[in-house]
């Protein structure tokens, strides 16, 4: 893995990010993958650098913040690198939750963040709870209805106990768009209900799916809080809405979508041990098919990583390609 | 409605409450009655006034409010009547959120509050976005568990819009337990997928399921979603969690759930008007079934308030005749 960070790091140098933005947002990339989702990971590298080349993506801005009121801060994250905006955002609401309880960072202007989940639990390690949405591209279409308007907003909440924390990270989609990709790349029939193709049918071929909608998780319920999280998110960061988001999937439009952080001073002591007994029963709860056990959510991220951190991560051979390209090591 | 009106003060009264906490209780019950919503209606109203004489409801009290820090509210709920207790923590956080942005009430010892959208549609009027979460009775398995652990949590976000706001609100159970015992009754067959027996095993047997366990809406992610709420709540105001949690379905138990209100300062101006365009885009979508039109959260409880504010509401016999009882009215 030390060789990949390398490489990533000269890739995003070379295209004149200062080193230690090139190290945020390589170590970002790079704890997806960990955590075994390639879908952050370092597949997203050649698009960011494409992004920076095209002017979309500045990777020397820390964004400009200012604090609207004494716990609402407002970052304009100048379209900087988005892990780099965010960490800026989240370091300021961290010190003054510590002072007020609770903050908010509202961020406009800011490229991809990535994976939510690596946010939340650096929150919750520093005994904070942290609620973590973003929109992004419509891709989703409303409950009952034929097109995409939605985007797979995803939500991250963190929660400190007594050991691991709690890490919840989600898209409001029923599957990513990136599985439909990979279920066509394999001429894989998808499963009934997960999309429309673009007339707004539903559709098993996943071609199809790919110029069509994707369905929201949980029904009427899970369309209703992707919406809520869509205008939540627009209402605060003045971003785009629906068809409207861009910069997320290509590489030449500006991003325009939001990303709100909200930083709560958790319970310590006694009930962050009440959490971790409880997270326990959980776990042990007897499970309704054998060998599949009740898990919590970040319990398997966790052991993804572990796992990794021994036998080092695996990269698909057009994924290492490309990037080594970008850093102009020989072949 | 008047009439349904005059006979719950009396009821309240005659237990004890003063005129004022009566007319907040009962007016809570009117409006989910008026939104169609009869679960939380007067149909509650009983159990309240037996919860009063029991003495593990304190009509009096208002609560006792402390700033743990400037934007963080902790609200000992004293026993009191749930909507009297988070009416005066919502007051208290809306006035701090003009001055701090976004402020949070962690509200404990404090009895059901009923439906949690009346929170957030105030609020919302008011130019504040509101996240409202409830814990609740352990009724609802863990995804792939047998038994129930984890409570119908439901959650309520409002968004000020241009007009009418953006209201969602929702417990994270599949179907609400009221629901089985309303099949039951009726003798009907539950659903596939719906909720468990005792013993874990699924069942579409709605008598089998009222001692069983209710599925989380939207499988895994509705899962996680739910036990995110209730180890979130309960970091906050110290609560009980699980199968700990009493007091809302019966008479006799001390309330040990938690509540917890975000107020933000929401956008205003140009974004509220494209909030407001972009809902009605949603509405505009195309139907995937003919006659059955995209619905955005909080349309349809209004058309049946306003439907009902012309009919007046209906009551079931047996409710109408409890609360005479109540207030002592001749037959």
């Amino acid at each position: 893995m030390g060789e990949a960070r390398q490489v990533c790091l000269r890739a995003l140098e070379l295209a004149g990010t200062p080193a230690d933005h090139a190290a945020t947002q390589t170590d970002l990339l790079l704890e997806a993958e960990l955590r075994g989702r390639a879908s952050h990971g370092l597949l997203r590298l050649p698009r960011i650098i494409e992004r920076i080349r095209n002017g979309v993506a500045d990777p020397k801005t820390r964004g400009a913040a200012v604090w609207r009121s004494p716990a609402f801060l407002d970052m304009d994250g100048e379209r900087g690198l988005g892990p780099v905006i965010a960490l800026a955002a989240l370091a300021q609401i961290r010190e003054r939750t510590r002072e007020t309880g609770i903050a908010v960072a509202a961020v406009s202007n800011n490229n991809h963040i990535g994976m939510l989940a690596l946010y939340a639990e650096q929150a919750a390690r520093e005994g904070q709870i942290l609620l973590a949405l973003s929109t992004s591209e419509a891709l989703v279409h409303p409950w009952g209805g034929r097109h995409a308007l939605i985007g797979t907003n995803p939500i991250a909440i963190g929660v400190p106990t007594e050991d691991e924390p709690f890490v919840l990270d989600m898209a409001t989609s029923q599957v990513a768009m990136g599985k439909i990709h990979d279920y066509a790349n394999h001429g894989r029939p998808l499963e009934p209900g997960w999309a429309l193709d673009a007339n707004g049918n539903p559709t098993t071929d996943a071609v199809a799916a790919k110029t069509g909608a994707l369905a929201p998780f949980g029904e009427a319920k899970g369309y209703a809080l992707g919406l809520a999280f869509e205008v939540l998110v627009a209402s605060l960061t003045a971003s785009a809405l629906g068809t409207e988001v861009k910069g997320t999937l290509d590489s030449s439009a500006a991003c325009n979508k939001g990303d709100v952080f909200i930083a709560i001073e958790a319970g310590s002591g006694a009930i962050a041990s009440r959490i971790t007994r409880y997270l326990d029963d959980i776990r042990a709860c007897p499970a309704l098919l054998p060998g599949r056990p009740v898990a919590v959510p970040g319990d398997r991220a966790r052991a993804e990583r572990r796992q990794r951190l021994d036998t080092g991560i695996e990269l698909a051979d057009e994924v290492w390609r490309r990037i080594r390209d970008l850093a102009q090591c020989a072949a």
